[in-house]
């Protein structure tokens, strides 16, 4: 892991973006930590972290004021990575389904998401590996964010994440169902009830077959992008019963 | 309205039972209030105050805490209250239903229900105006609780109440959807997710329904009464953004 940027913001949180490989990232550190922090992965949307950065740093600041630090990546096929050929296609016949407000088929939905999901996942945790391998960062580990398909994958496979957010808000392929199933951490669940690029009931149904004992839905008015801010605040408290 | 009873809590809060007419009902003020309390409505489960009187006692005390002053009574048909003829039938259709593992006909919910709210709710709002009339009371008002039909016909009727939280944990008459639609104040709706005695889809259903710009919807894991303890503190996060 190298990082190749350095900066205090306002607050006094470090931010550094690093490279792991071919990998580009962002980590925020508390301004005073007295002891190794616990962890929150933020997952980011499929936008490219520029264009993300300023809600990702703007909750990496807020939960630095609890003692966390966080850490985003550039995903596979955003920002200026190379593209991923199998699923561009599908992400062009996605967005032409929904702009012309027609169902989208599970073939194509499969072919957009799952490719990201298996180059996702791995990356993530070398990542986790590199960040856990820093003095000023212990643990324990949560994970926040984006694609949930993603988030869903990582908290089958991934036993150093002990609890997740995820944000119901991309299309879910049939087989993260039954993954969903192998799901047994503490999960709390963000939903935007008119999110215009999201299929409702498959967030419901996916909702539904998580495995976890402890998950908690939290579905709020408005598109995509209008998490109001207390739906946020109410995610922080749940890394902080969790992870703290 | 009669004070028939007061003591002091072992946190200072002080409990007073009344009557007002035929209506039995608690009120709980803050142990010291400076100025006069906030106040929520506690809507009562239909099994009378005796037996719900432990859970709510607990969530009077939790939001005095905050400074506001709470109150409940016992519904029409509940407790030692005269039985409501028009549900009786009905509420023993429908645990009759309920315990075979059969649909509840749409009859038996209206037969139940509906005769409940048509004589509820003016009793609420007499009891309103009695509450608001004793200096400790100020404003604004919340209602919380039980039966979601009668919380969405005061939040249509009843101008005085400024924030609703709502349990989706009973039958909903058809005719509670168009009513809901008319709802316009915040909305925090909580929903256990295995509730034997409930109808899931109509619960989502008449989420949707509501007219709120803001409203949420808080679904956790378990049965009728296993609302976490952090769902309750949620829904008063909700209250003291909104009333305080």
């Amino acid at each position: 892991m190298h990082f190749t940027s350095e900066q205090r913001l306002d607050n006094g949180v470090l931010e550094r973006e690093f490279t792991l490989g071919e990998i580009p990232g962002i980590l925020w550190t508390p301004a005073s930590a007295s002891a190794p922090a616990p962890l929150i992965l933020l997952g980011p949307p499929p936008l490219g972290l520029r264009k993300a950065y300023p809600r990702l740093a703007a909750r990496a600041r807020h939960v630095a004021a609890d003692g966390f630090a966080t850490a985003t990546i550039e995903l596979p096929g955003s920002g200026d990575r190379p593209r991923l050929p199998a699923s561009e296609q599908a992400r062009a016949d996605l967005r032409r389904a929904v702009a012309a407000g027609e169902p989208v088929a599970d073939e194509i939905i499969d072919a957009f998401i799952l490719p990201l999901v298996d180059k996702a996942v791995p990356e993530w945790q070398a990542v986790l590996d590199a960040l856990l391998s820093l003095p000023e960062i212990g643990g324990p580990v949560g994970y926040s964010g984006g694609v949930i398909s993603i988030g869903t994958r990582l908290a089958v496979v991934e036993p150093r994440i002990s609890a997740a957010v995820l944000f119901a808000g991309s299309f879910v392929p049939r087989a993260m169902f039954e993954e969903a199933r192998q799901v047994t951490i503490p999960l709390h669940v963000l939903l935007q009830w008119d999110d215009e690029g999201n299929d409702r009931q498959a967030a419901l149904d996916l909702f539904d077959a998580f495995g976890s004992k402890e998950k908690t839905l939290h579905a709020n008015m408005g598109g995509h992008t209008g998490v109001p801010q207390f739906a946020g605040d109410a995610a922080g408290q749940f890394f902080t019963r969790h992870l703290k």
